[in-house]
């Protein structure tokens, strides 16, 4: 088994000389963290910055996967590579497998500018708040001019990752119903660009005016850039290069003012609190699988302390 | 303004004394998190160890808000006190003050055995992981037998939370596409009790059978343990009271095999390494947040470095 013996570091340098199993494999490794996704993070060495990032997001069922499908095509026309990271709530269980709507992106199976793949990732230390950008880097370190980050659920975890982006997208669906369930899980917030989709039932132009009066409530994303809202039917990709457009133009209005580069600091300060936070965690798990730490879970268990008290202790 | 100026200690005094005005605001305090929210956590000293906790999660529109309102009926009809914390995403922009649903609940009101609390909080270190156990324990503390913890979405999160009660509930519809979803939610995993609600609808049977199949292949919640699987018409309150039957026969079982202890324990322990967590990362905040931190994270972002490579330099 040679192919398995492979390091980290030979895997990502096969990758970023373009070969596609070795990009599989990377990602697994980095799905699965621990040492193997930490090397891998490191032999990158920032070359994994060169890719523009659009984060896409939005209810369960609102198309998002029919429009990522559609804004492929797009890319495609335009002569770019572009990669989508669909990220994935998961389970032990099924181990990420379940694929479902993902079959639909098999059009593009054929097309070696065009790379696609689910991550799913739960119990290690950091999930996918720290997985999805390493897995972002490595898709950039490939040599993809865009990477799409598409999220099953609007979770807080998913609405962060899908906010890690340097523009981000939120799909909803005609009827007042969707602003609501969308402010309520924090998408205001985080769009650079809405969409209304299936913008051929009714209600879409109520939909539109709507998110534009909570938009104009909440402030919207940036200082000086107004939310576009564009009207889609991803199914017939109608409105489709509209929303591409919308996103060439933020990227463009970022780009000038200083905000993208602004933006990019903000995530990787972020991003390294975080990581500062998971080293000192597994500082602290020596700490907490000791006999003492089992005598103070029996005693909060019991009620006869408080688990801020036993956490202070630990740490004395 | 007598009252504004009352401690975190002083509202619990109240809290214990039956005051529910006192005990709006110390949910208000924890969920706000920081220092007042600690005070809260240290002055229970433990009391909030008594009530039996019952996690209701599941996709949204499974009929959960419903189902939680005829399950404060059944128990209401035994005589007994419930509270009920509904765990929302939430946004700094709505404050997390758009209950919806929760509505319906009104006719709980008046009843002074009946305590309803919707729970929003997003942006505090750790977040609803860390805010929900402590608004379980305060309601615990204010004499309540049973706390429901209902859940709005099955994000990462919400499934964590759901999963750190007593008996853990989850409710889905019938169609075999609801039973996938679960499967991916991570929901299989927690579920002590499965609920097929609306079992009015064409499919019961099926999305009963499929489940069972699931469950079977992946060795369901307990050892020892089979999960049952409740029809309902929560809006009928069809099958409602088999459900509650159904979480005692869980929790009996639980108590006669030692099992409940022993969860207990292990839900202590992660809330005590969960904390020991914060801790830290409040003391790396200061780390994280000078001028060296600046220019690294200009590093990253610039791709002149690696995130791990940041944080440990700033650890060092």
């Amino acid at each position: 088994m040679a192919r398995g013996a492979a390091s980290p570091e030979d895997l990502l340098a096969r990758v970023i000389d373009g070969d596609r199993a070795s990009l599989a494999r990377v990602l697994s490794l980095v799905e699965r963290g621990g040492d193997p996704a930490r090397a891998v993070a490191r032999a990158l060495d920032g070359r994994g910055e060169k890719a523009y990032t659009v984060g896409i997001t939005g209810s369960p069922g609102a198309g998002k996967s029919t429009l990522t499908s559609a804004l492929i095509e797009v890319v495609r026309a335009a002569d770019q590579r572009v990669a989508v990271l669909a990220v994935d709530p998961s389970s032990p269980f099924t181990g990420g497998a379940i694929l479902g709507d993902r079959v639909r992106m098999g059009d593009h199976a054929l097309d070696d500018a065009v790379f696609i793949r689910s991550m799913a990732t739960r119990g290690h230390l950091g999930g996918l708040a720290v997985a999805a950008p390493e897995a972002v880097r490595v898709l950039g370190s490939a040599g993809f001019d865009w990477v799409l980050v598409e999220t099953v659920g609007v979770g807080q975890v998913e609405v962060e990752v899908a906010g890690q982006t340097d523009t981000t997208v939120v799909v909803v669906n005609p009827g007042w119903g969707d602003a609501v369930q969308a402010a309520k899980a924090g998408l205001m917030e985080i769009a650079d660009v809405f969409v209304v989709n299936k913008a051929d039932r009714p209600g879409a132009a109520e939909a539109e005016a709507d998110l534009r009066r909570v938009l104009d409530l909440s402030g919207g994303a940036g200082e000086d850039w107004r939310v576009p809202i564009v009207r889609t039917t991803a199914t017939s990709a109608e409105g489709v290069a509209d929303v591409w457009a919308a996103v060439g133009r933020h990227r463009d209005h970022q780009t000038a003012s200083g905000d993208l580069q602004e933006r990019r600091r903000r995530r990787a300060a972020d991003e390294i609190t975080r990581l500062v936070g998971i080293r000192l965690l597994e500082q602290a798990r020596a700490v907490t699988s000791g006999d003492r730490a089992a005598e103070l879970a029996d005693a909060v268990a019991r009620g006869a302390t408080d688990p801020w008290t036993a956490a202070d202790e630990l740490l004395a």
